[in-house]
């Protein structure tokens, strides 16, 4: 029995800093192909970063064509200014795979973690541990990138039960 | 002495309903362009319904082509579940006239107030009705679309200070 190759954008958004990962899944078989980050310039108006994200996430996807994309659910655990800037940020991630044709996966944070730690509560340094364990040619990531490949590894194992 | 004419389009972020609304300043005297508003299918993804909204903003810029966008900062007053939510419709309507090369001014609700109705504190019908005053030709226009068309009334009396 052969399996397709598909290739999973993940994505951890922030305006700031937009964290990305792509890895393939093949059957079981999980690989690490590449990761970043994409900023935006602080001292910038809100729509020029916003711009700068768009632009970046588009580069990425030019770059290494995804077939499908997931977004984590964001935390609600802040105050109501700090969830619009992080909600800007997320409606333009959800947007640019989407403007690209992808369909784009939604995951709850307790589900990527699920996911990738086999527990529900993990803190960020047990995701990037197992993120590395189960993309060992990813060498170190930092936290951004690290949860962009967790949500990538949580959509590989659920895009079928979608 | 001649003045430019120039195209604005005014936006009111909502992911339900984005009120648009288009006018032209030529030295002092604005007129009426259009208005109306881009609406989301409430049952489709979030990454469906920003797509919604997006494509249907460079819709009305591919045919009205404004020169400068005006977007209003949001409402504040909410709790982080909402403020996520319409956060996420601000970065798409901060973007999309972005993208399509227009500048993109921000103002605060109590500057468009005080631009349409004198005062900062004026409730929506009382925007509303000032709309209708200052851009006789609107007709009859309803909450967003007034809100969109304040923000760009407000846009053509302050953009040479910006």
């Amino acid at each position: 029995m052969t399996h397709q190759t598909i290739r999973i954008l993940g994505l951890d958004p922030g305006l700031r800093n937009t964290g990305w990962g792509l890895i393939t899944s093949q059957g079981n078989r999980l690989s690490h192909v590449a990761h970043g980050v994409v900023k935006s310039t602080p001292d910038l108006s809100l729509s020029d970063r916003l711009t700068e994200l768009y632009r970046g996430l588009t580069d990425v996807i030019d770059q290494y064509t995804p077939h499908e994309a997931a977004v984590e659910e964001t935390f609600m655990n802040t105050n109501a200014a700090s969830a619009l800037k992080l909600g800007m940020a997320r409606g333009v991630v959800l947007l640019a795979p989407a403007t690209q044709g992808l369909i784009v996966g939604e995951y709850s944070a307790n589900k990527v973690k699920k996911s990738v730690v086999g527990v529900g509560h993990a803190d960020k340094n047990q995701v990037a541990a197992m993120v590395q364990r189960l993309l060992p040619t990813a060498g170190i990531v930092k936290a951004d990138a690290a949860d962009a490949l967790a949500v990538a590894i949580c959509h590989a194992h659920h895009r079928h039960s979608r």
